[in-house]
């Protein structure tokens, strides 16, 4: 799948911001409900190491080796481990993300979605997923998919670092009742079909997973993959640790 | 007519902003284009009179004896208006608007839209429609319609200080191509239709008139008005005073 320039609305978000024009991220949910980041995105995507919040610094010190950013967004993650001396390669689906991955220095960043990843990306020893892109998943079917797939890609001593959002963490009754329709349908609550619109850009709907620590072990059962750690952090969002098994 | 709470989107982002809950101004045109607030609204909507554009505060100088403050928001205009001894009554279509303008000391805060005005809003000797509302009119018929409701409402030096959006300001070709198709369709180039939305509200969609100084003069002949002045501003916003005639 390729997007169209229409459809990259999150890229040009990003490249709005990133040439200094007005930008805010808008999430429209499939039940109408629409969400503008406030303080937040799209600036977050640009933030330096010392600005991250401090599970995401934490999280950094479990990344090892060749690395894979999936959805790497304007690059941050990818930048920080360059830095540090690690190879990484950085993929979105986003071509206009890509390119502002690469601007900002990115040494080797792809327009590929994580329903993509293959033995051409090269052997990788740790599989990063900061900005709560453990939702790229999409679905418990695709997440164990994609994992299994995953698991044939990694080195000896593979690992994913992934944040991920805890759905159960809210009282907000539009969401638990989101939570609710799900549940009737057999999906996993946090199950959230979305899309991201920008001036006259809209890319097409998509799934984004929200898992809570209990969910997710089972999730990846018979996957390759074992939960070995978490880190926690304020408002539902955690970092969640995996090890081939 | 009487918005339900669901279609108080405008008056919900006021209110979620004045309860300092996330609230980001999301405008929805009708081909689809839509304009998420940067750093502006909804503070913009709560400031201090000293933090106004020079153009809004130069145009206060021009409002004097009983005010109509049409789209009064969140009231920061009538709370101005007041604090220099004037007697102010403040209208807006949206329910929750009118209750944060009243929780902010708007001592005459009423739910009634442009389109309600009449004789029991008692005798007005300015009506003042700052933040854009010019575009309240919504399109030229109306306009003229309610000019001409409005002229009989006025004492005998009746004013109106209204700040406008002139939609030949811009370069962007998908406002120039929405200009286009107006101008096709018999329009003005500059009514839009769009809708506010946030969280799940959304407005009915809704007219709003972006006119030239020279489109104004047009649209005002034989309503009762005239254009004796304007304050220019950056960004295609102008004030127009209008006085009776």
């Amino acid at each position: 799948m390729t997007l169209t320039d229409q459809q990259d609305a999150y890229g040009r978000l990003l490249l709005d911001a990133f040439e200094e024009r007005p930008a805010v991220e808008v999430v429209e949910r499939d039940d109408g409900f629409l969400m503008a980041s406030t303080a937040g995105a799209p600036a977050n995507y640009f933030a330096p190491f010392r600005r991250w919040p401090a599970h995401q610094r934490k999280a950094m010190r479990l990344v090892r080796g060749r690395v894979l950013d999936v959805g790497c967004g304007a690059g941050r993650v990818a930048l920080h481990l360059q830095r540090r001396d690690q190879e990484v390669v950085a993929i979105d689906l986003s071509p206009l993300a890509v390119e502002v991955s690469r601007r900002r220095g990115v040494r080797d960043a792809r327009v590929l979605s994580i329903a993509e990843v293959d033995e051409r990306v090269g052997p990788i020893d740790t599989i990063v997923m900061m900005g709560n892109n453990f939702g790229l998943f999409g679905s418990a079917p695709r997440a164990k998919r994609l994992l299994r797939r995953f698991a044939s890609l990694g080195s000896g001593r593979r690992r994913i670092v992934a944040e991920v959002l805890d759905p159960s963490q809210t009282n907000d009754p539009d969401h638990l009742a989101y939570h609710e329709r799900n549940r009737e349908r057999g999906r996993l609550p946090g199950q959230i079909r979305i899309r991201i619109r920008h001036r006259h850009y809209s890319t097409p709907w998509f799934d984004y997973l929200f898992v809570s620590p209990t969910e997710l072990e089972t999730l990846i059962e018979d996957t390759g993959w074992m939960l070995t750690r978490t880190i926690p952090s304020s408002g539902g969002l955690y970092v969640a640790v995996l090890e081939g098994c």
